[in-house]
């Protein structure tokens, strides 16, 4: 059967997550759904990240088995046509190798965080950034966010509920910029623990805010405790940008 | 009385528009209910721009007369509070002269129109953005704009329930440019006719799918002629991004 890459874009706030779960529609189930009503078969549409529930999308990857080698264009349009009007959107669909994993295969995924900085609350940017009132200080954020790069332990960033067999981790990049009113996290790294990333945006809001320092920031990674972790930042901010292969 | 100057951002996509109407909630009634759980006065805002249905603003500018000097602080607040759950929010509040008038004063309006061109339709900018499939060539429809800017008789880019005095408008800037999917085109001048951003986007949409040329333009705009005008292009992708006084 050929396998089928797809890139994809979706709106978080409107599903459970990606996984398919009992209570509430999923990004996944949504794409299987699409696909039965296009060529009729039961099939399982693999992601290369499961994003939590509220997280958007613009460059998650997923892969799937049709019986037909059909259209790269057929694929895309149809999922498409049948998925409205959920709020998921097939960028591309291209050929796989036979034995490509989206899931496995995946050498990075690329996360980016959106903090609207500001006195009042978001219009147009709601569901879509995480309001923080006080003023943050990005360049202090930033320095404190290069103590996180490397291979750690990052068990002080790691949900309990992380289903990852370890909590060594490598992290590629954690950029802190903004633009105007908006504080922007730039994420990277071969995987991500359970709410790694939401973690990191909720301790370096404390270093934004000048409530802890760059070495609080090590001496939190260096605890592997979870209890010195800062609050977890909300999913609404979190977009999965790039899986690279 | 004191008067203030609200700096204003709203999601159009809840509201009929700007302006109060019997059909539906406006931005202008969910502002003056505001006003009246935070001060119980009955009071008209006016705002710089009479934005239509769908319409949003990252930088509308209204003014308010309140019986009490307050705060601007608390002006600010207040209205956020009270008007929740509507996509408006209170940027700024400033003292005004007793003199100054939103409408009247104001020496230019900046408008931001975004067309996502790609096939795909869109997931995260829905509402936000006008989906055109067709590749368009952002350079040709910048040329093809710069035969508008001047004072000129915008008939052909006029609605027929247009209320302005006069067809004569002068067009200070009409900007074309690309970043990505997105053909961002933006406008501005000391105020415009009814559609008249949205005919000119309309207009340059075909010039950028290759339809017509710059010399089309020239002719519609000299042809005074409402016929001549492309298809208008929907409210979704048009934010009122500041106004000059």
């Amino acid at each position: 059967m050929p396998r089928f890459k797809l890139t994809l874009e979706y709106d978080g706030g409107d599903f459970v997550g990606w996984q398919r779960q009992a209570n509430g529609r999923s990004v996944q189930e949504a794409l299987e759904d699409a696909v039965f009503k296009f060529t009729a078969e039961r099939i399982e549409v693999i992601g290369a990240g499961r994003t939590d529930t509220g997280v958007h999308a613009s460059g998650q990857i997923a892969h799937l088995d049709l019986i037909k080698a059909w259209d790269l264009e057929t694929v895309r349009d149809a999922i498409n046509f049948h998925i409205k009007p959920h709020r998921v959107s097939v960028l591309s669909a291209e050929n796989a190798a036979p034995g490509f994993h989206a899931r496995f295969d995946a050498k990075a995924r690329a996360y980016r965080y959106v903090i609207l900085n500001r006195r009042s609350p978001p219009a147009l940017l709601r569901g879509q950034a995480w309001h923080v009132v006080n003023p943050l200080d990005e360049a202090r954020m930033h320095e404190a966010a290069q103590r996180l790069i490397g291979k750690h332990d990052f068990t002080t960033f790691r949900a309990a509920a992380c289903q990852s067999a370890s909590p060594l981790k490598t992290l590629d990049r954690l950029a802190v910029s903004r633009l105007d009113d908006r504080v922007l996290i730039e994420a990277k790294a071969r995987s991500f623990l359970h709410h790694q990333v939401r973690s990191f945006v909720g301790t370096l809001r404390l270093v934004g805010e000048g409530k802890w320092t760059a070495d609080d920031v090590s001496a939190a990674l260096a605890a592997c405790d979870r209890a010195r972790c800062g609050p977890v930042a909300p999913a609404d901010g979190l977009t999965l940008v790039a899986v690279d292969y």
